[in-house]
């Protein structure tokens, strides 16, 4: 609530977040061939995906993510812009990236405060502000049927976790304040960005079992 | 609520886009070489799944394509006939095509019309109504892991959105009725059929990132 | 609630389920060589996707299995089993089975008690039931990007749809006792066991249609 609805900073970085999701998808359904109508509505679901999971996971129906045109609006542009412009969106992979873990760590941590606010519990809120994060990615995967980056790629769902939990913590104490809650974000931006650096990885099974 | 639930002859259409859909979902399936269980599960996806989405997202549980048994009849129904007709199938595609031009037209104007009902506003009646109408196909196509066709074709979203809006449009003037909701089906169906007989399609990106 | 709620030893069981169901997500997963992190979350999402699915479509938010920090312990355990000991895994294959039709069965009978205790007819409860015991595999072989093998497998469904219907039936009756339910379990159970052993198997389509 706090960060999501209490202000139009607020606002300008949800509409970042579901930007940056949602030109991600519009990129997979360009590398995919699909149509410029193909493009937007992969746009959508990879940066509204995550939101509309929360909500109907926490009861909030409609979902923000389908009734808000505005988050909406802003997946359209971006699908316009993967369909327009993707040649020249290997050139700016870097600021992609950039802007993608700033999206995951804003998503997980509005996830979190949002399912607080409805009265999820600890757990809960854990899993959704999780689930909001990866949720966009993960549909946007599946749907052009590959196996979802965000189980495969260097540590991505850690530093959306470490975000949730930091959250649910601050909620325990007298420190569940906007100032503390922006805290949290930077540390899921930070530790992501180590990660992406670093080019840090979770480790893989040994392979023995590859009979896939 | 005024064209899926007031009468009989809505309650036949309603059941002519499931089973039709259905059979969409069967008739994949039989082409996967998933057994008779399999055909008649992804008929039921496929028919269902745009209605149990829709209600999902305007909250109300359970859906109804999981409450009346005579919607999931339809799609065992669908998926007999897939699964023993299939070879006679191919002779009667123009046939499908048409029956699937009108559940798309249905399905968009039905979903709109329910979210309105249920207190959504414009852009959710809009989104729902679309949803509704590709949601059963999209979902037959990830569960057998293929790149949806509604993501692909020759303009399969456009009808909808625009049957969807001309509805919302319409409950916003004095000429929400049934012949004005009728027509925004039929204009829906018409512009689904231009695009077939046509071979109408959305542009696609230049062949340039055919990195996938 | 009689059957999931009412004893240490239902949570037991219901524990069992999730584990052995998550389980099979972590070895899935291995499989695809997913990282540590991908194979904890499918093994989450195999363990937990049933019952979410459930609540969902019976509107119950938040879901169980993103309320209940012991479901969720018990996913991660899983997971991290799998991970650790997958290659020992194929010694005990007959075990993993043996424990996968005890999860079928005990989830398809849990699934339609839960949706006949928040009011469903007897067609959403032999659904829900259904859908609550294949829900989690399903969704397991979806984001894998692989038909899913519960359309495909020797007869999967149908213990799960014998199992959810006696419930019902039992429901009707004055008979819908907690050693009724058990027997309903057992039978489904016992189905599904002699299917694997004898190897049972829906018929399949004719191989005509095979363009795929």
């Amino acid at each position: 609530m706090v960060l999501t609805q209490s202000g139009s900073l607020q606002l300008l970085l949800d509409l970042i977040g579901v930007f940056v999701f949602a030109l991600s998808g519009g990129l997979v359904a360009v590398r995919k061939r699909l149509d410029i109508l193909g493009v937007v509505i992969l746009s959508g679901m990879a940066g509204l995906g995550g939101g509309v999971l929360r909500d109907l996971l926490i009861g909030q129906t409609p979902p923000v993510g389908v009734s808000d045109w505005r988050l909406m609006g802003v997946c359209v542009l971006a699908g316009l812009c993967a369909f327009t412009l993707h040649p020249e969106m290997s050139r700016i992979a870097r600021l992609v990236r950039l802007l993608d873990a700033a999206g995951l760590a804003l998503f997980c941590v509005a996830g979190s405060i949002k399912a607080l606010a409805y009265g999820a519990g600890a757990t809960t809120a854990i899993f959704v502000g999780v689930l909001t994060a990866i949720g966009g990615g993960l549909m946007r995967d599946v749907i052009v049927g590959q196996v979802p980056e965000v189980l495969r790629r260097e540590l991505y769902v850690v530093p959306a976790l470490l975000g949730s939990s930091l959250v649910v913590i601050a909620h325990e104490t007298p420190y569940y304040t906007v100032p503390v809650l922006w805290g949290c974000v930077f540390v899921a931006f930070a530790l992501r960005m180590i990660a992406v650096v670093l080019d840090l990885n979770a480790p893989q099974p040994l392979r023995t079992g590859d009979r896939s």
